[in-house]
């Protein structure tokens, strides 16, 4: 059995290492086209705001682990170019520009997304960057090192943006952030959103939403002009964090099959429209589990999760993915923000009637010191009475909670059925009715 | 309608003022024997650690609020001593002595517990104290201030006897912990258990478990001796923080059927044996949602939901209470212990065949800064796969993490289900694969 991988991150290197401990014997090949492999990408802002920490602490394991210790074919430097499926055969070429062929019995890609990147004049000057491999995150330490930077630029607001805004004020650096539509996180309550923003701004950052950006350029100092229809802003650097989009074109250009936002469609065992091929992670669709639809929700757990699973199909197992709540949590500065399942928004397009709430209560109990907020915005349907989705924000108690939601969000319980979880109290931890439970119950008023 | 509550506290107030919130015109009378309602009695430890605070914080909501507010007749200093189920009539006894009757349509016994006290010689003296209510807090308080106490005895070592310790640490009271048996907390897997030891002892307290005390003293000085077999403690101090008992003598006294430790039994719309009278909160049992059996699990959640739920009885509503995961987590020094569900021994005597693992993972990503340790124990059924229990022990994310494992418990999910979970990751929140599910994934590999 020979079962080639196209990708050495999170999905292609559990799924090689978890086929390779479950039978020594297969041939088990990894291509990848960085020089690296499994390492945390989630973790790239956290190390970049530490001027003395090297990006390779990084590497949970080296290639050179993988190939030695587990005996696994790992191709880095070589970068998959085609595929054909009815000869299930893949052509990789190698840093020296030599094609390679790969035959396969089994073929996984998990081939990951990559950053967007707007089409505007400027995006190619030094000092635009983009942070998506571990390559790109040497590129940015480097550059912040050496340029002495003071001032950065970064387009977009989600997730990764709100990290490198954190990590680069800790460095010192003046953050303004930019993004064409005039709202922070589409996605949440605008009430949640609000709080975000106002965290941004204790902290000096600079939040320009509803700006579209029309070009950058380089202003006679050298430094970076980004220029917007009504301001410009000079600065020393431009972080593109708009987000990433699938690597799906080999699929594509092979005849799999695609689906939401041009991820690689894959049903409950990871296997794509060719049952010989598997797709796994950031480039591959998924169900979600309050919707049955697919989506595509490009998260660091449904990753390794998925590349197992595919190693245990290869491995002669059966094990079917439930599929993905959409559960999330970042921080940005002392803020912990979260979410699992639906916004209303999501919910009307889903075929739900949504109805929701927001509260807000507090972070530890009656009278205990250093309590602080807690924002929970809670979605139901009024027709069945189903919980859909959860939102919180809060400075302590918020990344964990969310939790009992989304294992709520998989096995369908109503709201009336959530308010009475029998969940932990403790003054320290919270109130004696858990933030989620108070907002249960309101919601509960709401509904039929 | 009149309604009478025996109990002014979590459940007893819960009730008053969600009936009368509810139906304004129904006459809703409260008998307290204490002077004080409606107070967090959990908080008062960490009320305790700080001299500089007033236990009267700790009051959520006056008594003289419920009078004039929401118009509740409430008669604190007013013990109810007989209840004629027959008759539907209470009598208590006031301050001065004086007896008063109390007819009622619908009556909820809501008296809680009472502290464990030892039947041991010197167990009268002052300075041995308990901590059940707020006047034994204000007690507790004044002794402190008065007697400059420097060292105290605790005798039991469950969730407030480590509360307390930390408390009493705080105020810079050397503390030595003694009970009979030579174990720290019975019910927590004892790998877990031994990391709580260290924890205590890292911050200088006496562990001495495997040690019966015999008898208690005063010392020529004036100071207190704790007499054991084969060891005498000097100390300011005697704290019993043994656990409590549940006060039903009234229920059992008018006949009214008991349950598990002497706890009033209950059904899911807490109805005692008699269909006009309720019990609800410390005094009353409930389902345990694993093994459906009946159980005696006396925290604060419970109480208040159950006060809510016999309001909505009264009121005409219908609501049938699940019962508990037996869910609870406590603070001691920097360490975090939660459980819910069933321990491997309780698990076998509800008739499972236990099967579990323990795990140590991190509290954060892969080379994150800052990150502890973080140790799970999970019990799985051989037979059925079902999860029954989850027990943790972490200096961080622990708490709430126990949250998502209550909530599976609840819907009687699978380990194999529950490893599915699509649980919340960021690098300063945890590893990619929640310990949780590191934890199911290995008691997996267990299980047929």
């Amino acid at each position: 059995m020979k079962f080639v991988i196209i990708g050495g991150d999170a999905a292609g290197m559990s799924a090689a290492s978890r086929a390779k401990r479950q039978q020594p014997e297969m041939q088990v090949t990894v291509l990848e086209k960085t020089q690296d492999v499994s390492y945390s990408a989630c973790g790239m802002p956290y190390n970049l705001a530490d001027a003395g920490r090297s990006m390779d602490e990084l590497v949970v394991r080296s290639a050179q682990a993988f190939r030695e210790k587990q005996n696994i074919e790992l191709f880095t430097g070589h970068e998959a170019k085609t595929l054909d499926a009815a000869k299930r055969q893949v052509t990789a070429v190698d840093a020296s520009g030599q094609e390679h062929a790969f035959a396969y019995d089994r073929l996984l890609i998990a081939t990951g997304g990559r950053p967007i990147v707007p089409d505007l004049p400027g995006m190619h000057l030094d000092g635009v960057l983009v942070l998506k491999s571990l390559e790109d995150g040497r590129r940015i330490k480097q550059y912040l090192a050496q340029q002495q930077v003071r001032h950065a630029v970064i387009l977009g607001m989600g997730y990764i943006a709100m990290e490198m805004c954190e990590a680069l004020h800790a460095l010192g650096v003046a953050v303004e952030m930019v993004k064409p539509r005039p709202v922070l996180l589409p996605w949440l309550e605008p009430q949640l959103a609000e709080i975000v923003r106002q965290e941004l701004m204790r902290h000096d950052v600079g939040v320009h939403d509803g700006c579209p950006v029309q070009h950058i350029s380089k202003a006679p100092d050298g430094r970076l002009q980004v220029i917007c229809a009504d301001r410009q802003i000079t600065t020393d650097m431009v972080l593109v964090a708009i987000g990433i989009t699938p690597n799906s074109e080999l699929a594509e250009g092979a005849g799999l099959e695609l689906s939401v936002g041009r991820s690689i469609a894959v049903d409950r065992r990871l296997q794509t429209s060719d049952p010989h091929v598997y797709a796994a992670g950031d480039c591959a669709d998924a169900y979600h589990v309050v919707t049955q639809a697919k989506t595509w929700i490009p998260l660091a757990l449904r990753a390794n999760r998925s590349g197992w699973a595919v190693a245990d199909h290869v491995c002669g197992g059966s094990v079917r993915l439930e599929g993905v709540a959409g559960t999330g949590v970042f921080r940005v500065f002392d803020l912990e923000v979260a979410r699992t399942g639906l916004n209303p928004e999501e919910a009307r397009q889903a075929g739900f009637e949504p109805v929701h709430i927001t509260i807000k209560t507090r972070s530890r109990a009656h009278a205990h010191p250093g309590a602080s907020d807690i924002h929970v915005s809670m979605v139901g349907d009024r027709g069945s009475g189903l919980l859909l989705g959860v939102q919180m924000v809060g400075r302590e108690g918020v990344a964990h909670r969310i939790n009992a939601a989304a294992v709520a969000l998989h096995v369908r319980l109503r709201v009336a059925g959530f308010s009475q979880m029998d969940l932990a109290y403790a003054p320290p931890f919270g109130p004696t009715w858990d933030p989620l439970l108070v907002a249960a119950n309101q919601l509960q008023k709401k509904m039929p």
